[in-house]
């Protein structure tokens, strides 16, 4: 059993636990209306791949794995259904790529910041960043164009989990390099992603950092190879596969 | 321009005005959280559906509105995202087809039930069934189980859009004659219909309107017709594969 009353061999265990945390988002001001169809959204795609990691992502987690390794400067961004989904394993995963984190909201009030880094703290993260937001990512209207000039602003990789297909492409435009987990292949998110990462943040987050710890001696032309290896588009391809073809019923 | 300030001509039009009488229904504590992540799946359904009505499902449409036409005691049944997406359009179809319209909630509280009740007033609906819960539908468990006795349980035709799999299977146990509306054609509500109409609600309501006014004058021999050419399992197969082959991108 768990923190929900569900053995974890429950066939619905995940989608169990994701309803659950994503619920009690909504009770502590994190998860937004818009972040409860999007998380319906993803329960759709998910159900469609076969609520599984399939073999391409497993690659895309592992390649971004080695990109957040290599990195000078390294920036996880959460927005609300990350923060309610997965804040224990986004901060085990800073701390394993020794990366920052930074609260960024498509719809930022005071309130839900207050609220994302009270429940970040109360999971164990130590520094946040978000609150500053005296850099602006070019191309975007006012509110949804901060950032933090030393946190996202500066970093070299960042990896967006369930971000709007907007600040994905103004990110990608900057030039960072963007690791992007997201269940729709067809998503501007996806297609601008440098690692498009086609499968539940709550599977790919853990495996992120599976593949960073073992990585963790990796020598830089290591890291380089599995990066010069991986292939973004067939990645794309490989999941409107799965989801085409994957058994439904 | 309509109620939400956009022209009806942009190509986001109906998902636009979705979420908007979504987040007003959320406003009027009409729709539940759950009733948010139902949206959210129904939309990537919808994405993969192409977002348009298919051919066969504008035959079930049609079939709809022939048994319901042809019903001693037809009833339609409304729940949060019915009452908050299609309330002038329910009430329309009832009158159309000469049906009572009776609310019934996957969660039931009284504070819901009233919200709904007055909102689809507001919309014009003279009598709402829903309130006095003195049957029950067998199999289901106490609160979930109620219905009126002289509304949904002594119909003989049901239309049940965006309905629970459970009460959808419960409710095609007793013998009801069961129109589904659903965007998941592997879904059980889907898969226990009578008719299953794979189609946005939006889209799906008032084209059965439309086929009602059209076969008003129709025999009940004409009817019976429609009726007996249409395959259930040939409509699910033909959503399915529209899911499946439809252009993505």
């Amino acid at each position: 059993m768990s923190e929900i009353d569900i053995p974890e061999d429950h066939p619905r265990y995940q989608s169990l636990l994701t309803r659950h945390r994503i619920e009690e988002g909504v009770e502590n001001g994190i998860t937004s209306k818009q972040g409860l169809i999007a998380e319906g959204r993803g329960e759709a795609f998910d159900y469609l791949l076969g609520e599984r990691t399939i073999e391409s992502a497993d690659r895309a987690e592992r390649t971004a794995a080695a990109y957040l390794l290599r990195a000078e400067h390294p920036v996880l961004s959460v927005n609300g259904n990350v923060a309610a989904l997965v804040p224990r394993e986004i901060i085990e995963l800073a701390t394993v790529v020794n990366a920052e984190i930074e609260i960024n909201l498509f719809n930022r009030t005071p309130e839900r910041m207050d609220a994302i880094e009270a429940h970040l703290h109360s999971h164990g993260a130590a520094a946040v960043k978000g609150r500053t937001a005296d850099g602006r990512i070019p191309g975007l209207s006012h509110e949804r164009a901060k950032v933090d000039a030393d946190g996202i602003g500066s970093a070299d990789v960042v990896l967006v989990p369930l971000e709007d297909g907007d600040r994905a492409e103004a990110l990608a435009a900057m030039g960072k390099i963007e690791l992007v987990i997201d269940l729709n292949p067809l998503s501007r998110s996806a297609q601008h992603a440098t690692v498009p990462i086609i499968d539940n943040i709550l599977r790919a987050v853990p495996n992120i950092a599976a593949h960073a710890k073992d990585l963790a001696d990796a020598s830089d032309a290591e890291l380089t190879d599995i990066i010069d290896a991986f292939d973004s588009s067939e990645a794309l391809t490989a999941a409107e596969d799965a989801i085409r073809t994957g058994r439904l019923s």
